[in-house]
């Protein structure tokens, strides 16, 4: 099944590039520059393009991210360090961004002939953000469906849908994945700042899959008292 | 209902920027630019906005246009001339184009906090685009629910989705509509070229309806011909 990957350059989406290039067909991945800060991110996902013999095709969405603000990933808001929590990483929600993705990759698949989109919303994004919810995943096909009808069937392909970060880790282990070829900090620095939500989430993963971690953090150690509070 | 309306400034979305400014709360309109050789049309949406006391924003999806090849409307493929029909049409497809133009202006609009997005969809563009399609449209809202719950109540409004063009060019003179300041041609010259798809349909509703068309059109009589045929 000739499938496309959405991959931000990321833990998971890299993890879900290399699953995809080991059981199905890898025919692309596909990264959305909409003026996040932490762009660098993106730079691995081609580099993960490179690695397996894919085209990597970067799409600019940043005259759209402009029009959706209200989010501290595209505007001067600061980034809230900590664990995931609902209160202070909803100011990471940019609207219907999953959608938007989502309804581009599926008009490229189609353009592309390719038969599946492919991306990497796992369990742990439910609780805050909707468009990551099995219940978005199921109306979204249903949607596309609907659109594509008689012009091309492309299925959208979740596998970590119902799997937490850590279950993913042991995915990655699994599929050969370069984890230290992933880049998951929102603040874009030179190393990962090991303070912000996405950082303290994916040293925890590590942890919890009970797999080494080759991440280099400036702050190694604040995760733990994150999730000793938690 | 604060209502941003996605409007290409062609006949039926500018009506529909009448008729919401009319009936409901007009909050935008909003254009989008994904390559198309009838960009011309988006400065008729623009001439709206002015006229209805709102803001008019046209997002720049040419990066997106790019990867969605395959279609007359933004490839070097010839646009064909007479009425929409099945075979000679689905070249116009943009695939996917109304699921990526409605989810962006869903982010917009939740951004925004507009309660509704307005679009022109009409019982004609059924049979050729299932994205214009009934079923669509409900798939669309559902979908959008589940993305955005618990973050923003937006409202798809399609009061065309089961009239017919002709129908609309009646809403429109009841609206105010100024149907001389609107572009529905395809080949974007400096007139309506009265042979393309879209220019016989136009020519073809304002015929139905009973209504002066104002256009001026390079060949104004070639459309008799493809409807006497049809």
């Amino acid at each position: 099944m000739k499938t496309l990957v959405i991959c931000s350059g990321g833990l998971d989406s890299v993890t879900l590039a290399y699953k995809v290039a080991k059981e199905r067909e890898l025919v692309g991945l596909l990264s959305f520059d909409y003026g996040q800060r932490h762009k660098k991110e993106t730079d691995y996902a081609a580099r993960a393009g490179e690695a397996l013999g894919v085209p990597h095709d970067l799409i600019d969405m940043r005259a759209i991210g402009g029009f959706l603000s209200g989010s501290a990933l595209t505007d001067d808001v600061d980034v809230p360090d900590g664990h995931y929590a609902e209160e202070n990483m909803k100011v990471t929600v940019v609207p219907n961004r999953n959608a938007i993705m989502l309804a581009v990759a599926f008009g490229v698949a189609a353009a592309k002939g390719a038969d599946a989109v492919a991306t990497a919303v796992h369990g742990g994004d439910h609780f805050i953000y909707p468009d990551c919810r099995p219940g978005f995943i199921d109306a979204f096909q249903t949607m596309q469906n609907a659109a594509l009808e008689g012009y091309a069937d492309v299925t959208l392909y979740t596998p970590f849908v119902n799997i937490s970060k850590a279950d993913i880790v042991t995915e990655g282990v699994k599929a050969g994945a370069p984890f230290a070829d992933t880049w998951s900090c929102y603040k874009g620095g030179e190393q990962h700042c090991g303070r912000c939500g996405t950082c303290v989430e994916r040293r925890e993963a590590f942890h919890l899959a009970g797999v080494e971690d080759p991440t280099v953090y400036a702050d190694p150690d604040y995760w733990k008292s994150v999730v000793e509070a938690h």
